[in-house]
Order: structure tokens, then C-alpha cells, then sequence
């Protein structure tokens, strides 16, 4: 195991003080990268691509390879999962992911099963991959989507703004979400331990559409599962929870056993770390819109999220969602170098409202 | 003035005992009811509907005739005052409202100007015809979109999942997302006082959006606005202030100088109720999903929503956005009967959840 030239993230992590606070996107791979576009192209497609990891390897460095990010987070989708269960994932251009079966009656819930590891191994050679390839310059993110995440892909078939069928299952016949949510997190449970064997530095749940149930519907198809699989991690594995939109959870999350919860930007992250900084980091939150302005208004909106989270250890800058496609990349280079420079902890270069906040 | 035959809405508007929780939806009347449909048909367009003070009343009477409602809500749309402001509204089947103009540019914008409420004489006409054959039996709400919602809409011309202009524009330009609330809060502030004028016994503001913002762009922006046209309203007027999914901010709505805070369904009643019952109403919350489902599911979702409001005075039972066009109007039913038998003071025909929160 090479030792990590910049572990700022894993310090972080463990609310261990870190010299500036370390900065990774999510989806920093990705659409607003004219190399990604050319890549993609010439994989053929977004399964080609993820599948193999040699550009798997390459679609994750991208980012690196521009900005002084301190975190690459594998290429992949949170939908292998499932697409492992065999219900069959293609991506269509511009309309997102898509099963081929679903698994939204009595029966095909009941015949799901944990896959086979061995039918995700190119995630876990991509990982080898990435791992050698970054040489310990800095840590590498796991990732999987959540059980109920993936529930609501499994039961819809593909996207959705309101996930209605979902919703209403959950209402009329939570046996069948339970049941569904149960076996994802087994599965997820087992996917991410075999991140962490391939050599995933740390690990993190995508929870996209928790937020769109009630609380205790939250609690119990979302947020359970989700414990259920961190409790089962390797001891000491750094972990992130990110549900989007479940604000009113927050206690609970916080209590999910996660070192460290992913905030979106309806969320208020100085309260979230008042409140509860000393037992868990937090990650997030700047309004992924705010990167696609201009250079001074991104300065300022990064201030103010800053300014947030004040200066106790324990804080990961973030979008509150994924980069978004419009995103100018040199915004995020400016992003990166501003998050950098606004929280130097070893000279006096911080920002006016970085100081007020120290 | 006809005194009311029901007036537990504004009973539990003001936080006073009523012999059970009164219940209204949101978008009680519409696309759900095939008599509305009719009506719809008969008129031609949405516009024409909504413009014409008879066709308003009946398609307003509509749910009152099926159900024990607590409250009729003037029909009409939130989008009236752009439209008078000469935005040009239109709705096109099935794709929602769209203006013939937008304010989207700094000229545009610095344009804007509060409209004659002459041009919304036909929402006047309306609340007149409504109270006059409605006759006392429950009370009417008027309503009007709230500053930032409207702006939304006038900024990008049409709906949206993430009204990113609009995002963009809060953060880059937010002097000229100042102006259009601005002059949008002291249009709707005339506009809700000439309904009060009118007859309309309550008075809700709907933000459907502000909950898009992050939280010190939501007060900024959304939630300031609504305070100052809640300042404005006539003395001892009962408000309902809505924001959708802008839990992180819920103190601060708190204050805002609204009688009632209305909650949507990621809300968290049960602690919306216990920390700051004793300063406002609460009105909500059940996921309108849940009354898609079958019987049995919709009397169980509802125990668990009155359950979480507890038997403190100052609660209307509500959906937590509005019915939507798949829910079968025998549910609807079903909702307004349990929901009356569930909260019954005067018996002892509460289910025994209820009984546990009393």
C-alpha cells in the first residue's frame, strides 16, 4: 500500500484538523468535461465505458488531471447493482438510466437475489486500476447507491421526478419496499466491503431519493437499510451518507453510523454543524446552479458556504448535488483553488468571512 | 355578513379548541373530479374557467358538494398577478402554465410595475359569487402565489424541475431577483387585501419553490417578501404561509407573522408541533401519493399524520402539496370521514392512535 501524499479528506473524515479543508465534486467526472464527452464517445456508450475499467480508470483521473482536488471518487453508477440482479441497465442519450425488467410486483420482488460479486468484478478491477494509477497522490471514493435509491429505479424501471409508484407502495404495501430495500442492502453491504478489499480509501451511500418519502417512511425504507449496511462495513472504513432532501432527519442520519453526512443545498450547514459537529463531519453544500455563474459570484457563494461551516475539523467542501452539465470547467478550477485558499489554515490568506468565522 | 354554520378552520387558525380537526386539500377542486373535467371542457380553456366569476364559483363549489369539507378555497391559479402585470398567461394541455412574456433581463425587470387590481376585478367578482352561494356553510380561503414563486415563473416563462435561471440569477444578479420580489410582494399584498375586502375569510400565500433555494438565499428571497405582505394584510386576518420542502428553515418561517405554517409531506409534524405549537397553527401534512392507494392504506396513513399532530388545539388537517389527477374522489371521501371520525372530541370514536396521542 503506497502512503497518501494528500489524506486531507480521510483527516477530515475523522474531524482530524487538516491544513485547508479538502474540496471533491460529485459527478466531478463527468458531462461538463469536453475529454469526458470524447471519451464516452469513443467507449460507445455509458455501460461501455463504466464496464471497462481501463476507461473507468481514465474517466476517474480526468478531473485530477485538471484541479488540484483532493478526493478522486471511482467512475461508476449507482445502478450496477441491480443491473448485477440481472434486470438488464442501458443508458439512452439524454433520457438516463433504464431497466430492461423491472421489479415492481409480488413476484419479481420475491425473486430478487444478492448478485453474484463476480458479475461487478470490473468495478473492482477499476478500482485496483485507479488505485495504481493514482500512486497515493490522494484517496479514492467507493461508492453505491442506497437500498431505496435503487428500490425506486428496481420498481419504476427508470427515472422519475416524483417516483409516484414508489411512493404509493410504500403506502399500501411496505412488505414489498421492505422486502426489496432488505436485499439491496445485503447486496449493497457486500459491494462495498469488496470496494474497500480492492482498495476503496473510503466509502460513500448516494441516497438521491430518500428525501422524496415522509420522515418515518424515510426511517424505516431508507435509513435503516443504510445502517444496516455501514454496520457491516470493515471497522475504521471512512464513510459518507448523502440523502438528498431529508432535512427533517437529520438527527437521525446523524445517528446512522456514518463518520461523515452529505448535506444537500436546501440544507443549513452551520446549524447542522453546531448542532451535531462533534460527532459527525459534514460534506456539502453549495447550490451546484452557483457553479455555472460568474467567477466573483462563485467567490462569494463559496464564502458564504464556507463562512457555514466555520472552522472546527471535520468539514468536506462539496456540491450540494452533482456538477451539472452547463458547468464551465474552469469554474470549477476557480472553485477548487478558492475553497483552498479561503480556508488556509498555515498562512493569512483566508477570506474576510472565513475569518469572522474562525 | 352571514355568520359561519363551520368555522373550525379559523377556530384552528387561531389555535382554539374545535370539536375535531377541520380538513381542506389543496387543489380540492380540479383535474381529479370528472365534473370538473366537464366544466372544463364547457369553458373552453383554463383561462376562460378561472376569469369567469360564475364558472370560478362552480368549479369552487365542486368537492363541497361530494365532501364534509371544512373550507372552500377560491379556484383560480396562482399565476393571475403576472398575468395582470401583462406577462400573457396561456396553459396548453397537459405541459402548464406559460407566459407570452418574460421577465428575465434587467430592463424587464426594472419594467415590472404593480398592476391595476381593475384587471383582477373578475377574482373579486369571484370570492362575491363564492360567499354568496356558499351562504356561511364553511369558510372561504383566498390565496395568491407567493413573491418568489411568481418570479420564478416570470423569469423563466414556464414550469420547471430546478428553475436554474432562476437559481443562477439569485446568485449572480441578486439585486434584480430583489426588485422582482419586491414589486411582485407589493402587488400580492394588494391582491390578498382586496380579496379579504371581497369576503375571503383566510388568506394562504403558496410558495411552491422557495424550498429550491438554499436557506439564506429562502429568506432572502422567498421568506422576507411573504413578511412583508403578511405585515400588510388587515388586523386579525387568519394566514397560511406554504412553503414546499424548506424544513431547514422552519424556525425563521415561523416568525414570519403567519397564523398557520402549512408542511409538506418530508416535513416532520409531530416535532413541527411540539417545538413551536404554542406560537402558530400547523396545516398538513400526508404524502398526496397515499391517497392513490386503497382504503385500508389511506385510513392507515391518516392515523399516522393525526397521530403526529397530537390533540393540541391549532391543526388543519391537509395534504402536503396538492390532490393529485389519479386520486379516485371516493378516496377523497373516505379522507374527510376518517379524518373527522379519527379527531372526533365530542365521542369516543378516535382510532387508537389518536387516543394514544391524546
Amino acid at each position: 500500500m503506497t502512503p497518501l501524499a494528500n489524506d486531507t479528506l480521510l483527516r477530515a473524515l475523522r474531524r482530524e484538523p487538516t491544513p485547508y479543508v479538502p474540496i471533491w465534486l460529485m459527478r466531478q467526472a463527468g458531462r461538463y468535461l469536453p475529454e469526458y464527452a470524447t471519451l464516452r464517445a469513443r467507449a460507445g456508450s455509458f455501460m461501455a465505458l463504466a464496464t471497462n475499467p481501463s476507461l473507468a480508470t481514465e474517466a476517474t483521473l480526468q478531473p485530477l488531471a485538471r484541479f488540484s482536488l483532493d478526493a478522486a471518487i471511482l467512475f461508476s453508477d449507482i445502478l450496477t447493482v441491480p443491473d448485477a440482479m440481472g434486470l438488464g441497465l442501458a443508458f439512452s442519450e439524454g433520457e438516463g438510466p433504464r431497466f430492461a425488467r423491472t421489479a415492481s410486483d409480488e413476484r419479481a420482488i420475491g425473486a430478487l437475489a444478492i448478485p453474484d460479486l463476480a458479475r461487478l468484478r470490473y468495478v473492482f478491477d477499476a478500482i485496483g486500476e485507479i488505485k495504481q494509477a493514482l500512486a497515493g497522490r490522494v484517496p479514492l471514493i467507493g461508492f453505491a447507491g442506497s437500498p431505496f435509491t435503487l428500490a425506486c429505479y428496481m420498481i419504476e424501471g427508470r427515472g422519475s421526478t416524483d417516483f409516484a409508484t414508489v411512493r404509493r407502495m410504500a403506502v399500501a404495501r411496505p412488505d414489498l419496499v421492505d422486502r426489496i430495500v432488505r436485499v439491496n442492502a445485503d447486496a449493497v453491504a457486500a459491494y462495498l466491503a469488496e470496494q474497500a478489499r480492492a482498495g476503496a480509501d473510503a466509502l460513500m451511500l448516494f441516497d438521491t431519493w430518500g428525501g422524496l418519502l415522509a420522515p418515518s417512511a424515510y426511517r424505516r425504507f431508507s435509513l435503516e437499510p443504510m445502517r444496516a449496511i455501514l454496520a457491516r462495513l470493515p471497522e475504521g472504513m471512512p464513510t459518507i451518507l448523502f440523502t438528498r432532501g431529508a432535512y427533517a432527519s437529520l438527527p437521525a442520519i446523524v445517528d446512522s453510523g456514518a463518520a461523515c453526512i452529505g448535506l444537500d443545498w436546501t440544507a443549513d450547514l452551520g446549524e447542522a454543524r453546531r448542532r451535531h459537529g462533534e460527532r459527525v463531519a459534514f460534506q456539502g453544500n453549495l447550490d451546484p446552479i452557483a457553479l455555472t455563474a460568474d467567477a466573483a459570484s462563485v467567490e462569494r457563494a463559496v464564502g458564504e458556504v464556507v463562512a457555514a461551516a466555520g472552522a472546527a475539523p471535520g468539514y468536506v467542501f462539496n456540491l450540494g448535488h452533482g456538477v451539472v452539465p452547463t458547468t464551465p470547467p474552469e469554474n470549477v478550477a476557480a472553485l477548487v483553488e478558492v475553497v483552498h485558499r479561503f480556508t488556509d489554515r498555515r498562512g493569512s490568506s483566508g477570506s474576510p468571512s472565513t475569518r469572522r468565522a474562525n
